[in-house]
């Protein structure tokens, strides 16, 4: 088609509110326009992005032989509350009424609706192992949308549900579908994406991966060994630590620590280093505002995901009220009054000679010693795994954080929902089981977005082949020339002709802003049609990423372009 | 794919709840399930479909130089307060809050979200004519949904938007994608489908057109005219009558009428026929109750569309109360008291010698005369044409009446949208305007139960190739037979590596039971191996619609069937 006709602006500024390159370009190139926090409307340009995105996904999902369902975006309240879902989920899931005053929800993800789907279908241990999935809308309501398409309220998403027999079964197609996602990263262009272990969070289940792009701008945190090669987010990376020296016992001492209110001050004060102290963070409950305290090494941060899986409730930072029974700032292990749940980290475990509030203002410990001292203590993992930690797997202090975005995940769901919905089949003695699930999730628009932070330069993004808007992007400078105008026309329908995908700028302004919107597109390959290349009847031809450039004959420039397009196309 | 695996079951028996057949064979052969009150999940065969009848709106929306996009499901109610539709649509349009209590609606129709996205990009006249389009899921709380995908509450539309600098540049393009769509009713294998005149309801506009497949189960009524071929939905057919005969007028005369309340009882008790009658009908409007009294000949029923429109609000059948002043089961217009609106059909104007009630009760008069009794009267069209009726076009009484299934509808919308969000364009001497827009809608799902509706027998659905499931149905009749295994399954390859969609039937289940599951899933191409058949070396190909019947060889089977489809996808 021809640029002129194009709808949708491009422009030189990048908008002050965009925090992220993808996020920039998309605005800039006429791709995405702002509707609501975390609610866009998509441009032809981003549309067929899109759309070549969702052509892979549903290939290689039918390739690990997947039916193409659709369920509904507005699911009555009722089946959510079958599995549970719609009290242990909170202001994330869109909750409204019909005209009748029936309850529903928006869709957020679609275990519920596949359970519903095939409950009946499936009864005979005969049907099974099976996998649904649909691309279609969801919404989230987010606290926090951001970064454009990285975290957005309303999405396209791939999800896939797959139904087994056995554990065994759910584990090998599990690897199968990790395999399919591999291929699909591949596909658009991101072989570089890993997989990491992660948190299962209000999915339910055990096994979980996410796949990620390693990003300065993403916002997951990745926990890697650089010994072993162990991968997790660090939501779900486990801490294990070394068991402390022994011996040189000191008595636990009150000392008196004016104007001393954090760990910091604490280990500034003492002149000890930070890990040999115990600090207390405190937590309430959402549900009641109980208290949780947490005591865990003063060098550590509190893995909220972990704290909050264990208690099995939402959580926030407590607000430490006088009649707490809490002396804020000074909350320590020993003597600790009021009424709250004491939590113990693993990172405490064995340790002594530690420093530690002395629950009474203006005072702390030294000299702490966890066996002696708290003899009744429980140990659990609640801290955040650290840059130079322990790696979990090969117990080495190799472990490095990295940032990253989130671009698929992949879940064994086990029996939650199949039980909880009662989805029984018979087995061949004819006795009753719940099917094992397992869950597979793509977000389309996030999947672009990352492409687009992967690969990109200062002028827009480097769009790969397979998922670029278009094949080439077709410019006659200086289209007031005749024989520009007359060659580029003929390059154009002949391209046309073959099936190969042209945008077409033939309008009348200069080269540098006829670059500038094709660098903001991204084609990969451009054909540039002008006078001083005519002289030596010759086209240029140069890929987005500037790593290949060449004159063509004008004669022979079809044939070219599509010799290039299919050596692009095998990568 | 082998129908083994096809996720969803197919069964014999008419489900009682499904009052039209399309409704009563996706749900028999595994195409849907029932979610919540219209709203439903597509298995595998629907989701086929559906994807082919999207991939013809795309193809047919590029070819009149649509523009993909994609706007959102979710959007901020302030878009359609802009428009004013936030106030003026009713329950129909789902509302709720999200977590920070912005109000949001789910879009049922996106002329705001249009409007959005390109309010800034045409600020030039030379910017038009461009038209954007999406295919998308959409959510109208209907209050009663009903026979599977015709009405339903949540459904996939293609809808698409185009803005103009002027009326007539509307209109031209306005007739393009009145083409369009005729193009696609072909394509999808409904020829047959009209388009009749329409109201354009609260999309607002003047001109609108409805496509309409004739159909006994259709909900809407169209009138047609067989002499000239005027057609228009029974809610805009406009009303015209022949002018009354004068002469032998009589005088207003009160005549007692004990037990008598309805006009049938009246022209019984007098002995006259229904149009020498007036008849009252009340309503009362929505907002404040305020009453609406209409009276029109009393052999015609009210077109609520029409007095809808004509007031420009809501209303509902009245509930006459004492203290109303009227009385009800005698309302005439001769001395009517009481506080309400007054207004008189068409077919009443020039009338004479009419019965009518009195405003009293157990009281009528006869020879009541509209121009010497009511001389204020203004008439307007409020009455529903008739069969039998005068058609407003040729003047002849030629009116026949019609059930519709509605397969799309185009509007020419004007400025109603531009002017109430302050859309504005410059023209080539720098003033400013307004665009004027339409909008062209077709529901994915419906068009699917409508094809259905118009082809199939008693035992299932009669797809098109064009938007067949498969193209190929394979039956491998006795596949413990190890020759009819060899064969089918060889054929099952050779027709896949061809790039034929078939879906494979190697079961070891009844002919009968293979075939009724055939039927229900209504492949244009069926092709038999069975043990009778390779004695003579044969398979036999029958088409779904048993027009066709013939017994290939064993060897060309592959070649036959590809000719076959040839032959079908050009009709």
């Amino acid at each position: 088609m021809k640029l002129e006709k194009l709808v949708g602006d491009r422009f030189r500024e990048r908008p002050s509110d965009c925090v992220v390159d993808s996020h920039a370009f998309m605005v800039r190139g006429g791709y995405l326009k702002y509707v609501a926090n975390g609610i866009f409307s998509s441009y032809l340009p981003l549309r067929r992005v899109t759309r070549k995105i969702e052509q892979i996904l549903r290939e290689e999902m039918d390739a690990i032989d997947g039916q193409e369902v659709q369920f509904p975006v507005v699911m009555p309240a009722a089946l959510w509350q079958e599995s549970g879902r719609y009290e242990s989920i909170g202001k994330e899931l869109a909750r409204f009424s019909d005209r009748n005053g029936s309850p529903l929800v928006l869709g957020m993800t679609h275990e519920e609706a596949a359970v519903q789907l095939v409950r009946e279908y499936g009864q005979s241990y005969l049907k099974y192992p099976f996998m649904i999935y649909q691309i279609q809308t969801k919404f989230r309501d987010e606290a926090r949308p951001r970064a454009g398409l990285i975290r957005v309220r309303e999405f396209t998403m791939k999800d896939a549900y797959s139904f087994h027999t056995s554990q065994e079964d759910l584990q090998a197609y599990y690897e199968k579908c990790h395999k399919a996602y591999e291929r699909i990263y591949e596909r658009v262009g991101l072989p570089q994406v890993l997989s990491v272990a992660s948190d299962s969070g209000m999915m339910g289940g055990s096994v979980s991966h996410e796949f990620m792009l390693l990003t300065s701008v993403g916002e997951d945190s990745i926990a890697v060994c650089e010994a072993c090669g162990y991968r997790a987010n660090m939501e779900a990376a486990e801490c294990v630590f070394t068991k402390p020296r022994k011996g040189d016992e000191k008595a636990l001492t009150l000392v008196e620590t004016p104007d001393v209110h954090t760990i910091e001050e604490l280990c500034a004060f003492l002149g000890i280093a930070w890990e040999d102290s115990c600090k207390a963070v405190v937590y309430q409950r959402n549900a009641d505002d109980s208290y949780v305290v947490l005591f865990l090494r003063g060098d550590l941060d509190v893995n909220e995901t972990k704290l909050t899986n264990y208690l099995g409730c939402e959580i926030h930072p407590a607000v430490i009220t006088e009649d707490s029974g809490l002396n804020a700032g000074y909350i320590g292990p020993v003597n600790l009054k009021g009424d709250c749940t004491v939590l113990y980290d693993r990172s405490l475990e064995g340790r002594g000679n530690l420093a530690c509030g002395a629950n009474r203002n203006g005072y702390h410990y030294t000299g702490l010693d966890m066996e002696r001292d708290i003899k009744d203590a429980r140990y659990h993992d609640f801290a955040k795994i650290q840059e130079g930690g322990i790696c979990p797997c090969c117990k080495r202090a190799a472990i490095k954080v990295f940032r990253g975005i989130e671009v698929g995940n992949i879940f064994q769901l086990g029996t939650k929902y199949t039980k909880s919905m009662n989805m029984t089949y018979v087995d061949e003695k004819g006795e009753s089981h719940y099917p094992v699930m397992g869950c597979y999730g793509i977000g389309v628009g996030r999947l672009a977005a990352a492409v687009c932070e992967a690969s990109h330069d200062e002028y827009g993004p480097i769009w790969p082949l397979s998922i670029a808007p278009w094949q080439v992007h077709l410019c006659a400078v200086r289209p007031d020339n005749e024989e520009v105008k007359a060659c580029a026309d003929k390059l154009y329908e002949e391209l046309e002709r073959r099936g190969v995908e042209v945008i077409y700028d033939d309008r009348r302004v200069s080269a540098g802003v006829m670059f500038a919107d094709a660098d903001l597109l991204g084609v990969p390959v451009r054909l540039i049609v002008s006078p001083r290349n005519l002289k030596k009847n010759a086209v240029e031809m140069v890929t987005r990423d500037k790593s290949y450039s060449a004159e063509i004959p004008v004669e022979t420039a079809a044939d070219e372009t599509e010799k290039l397009l299919r050596s692009l196309a095998q990568g």
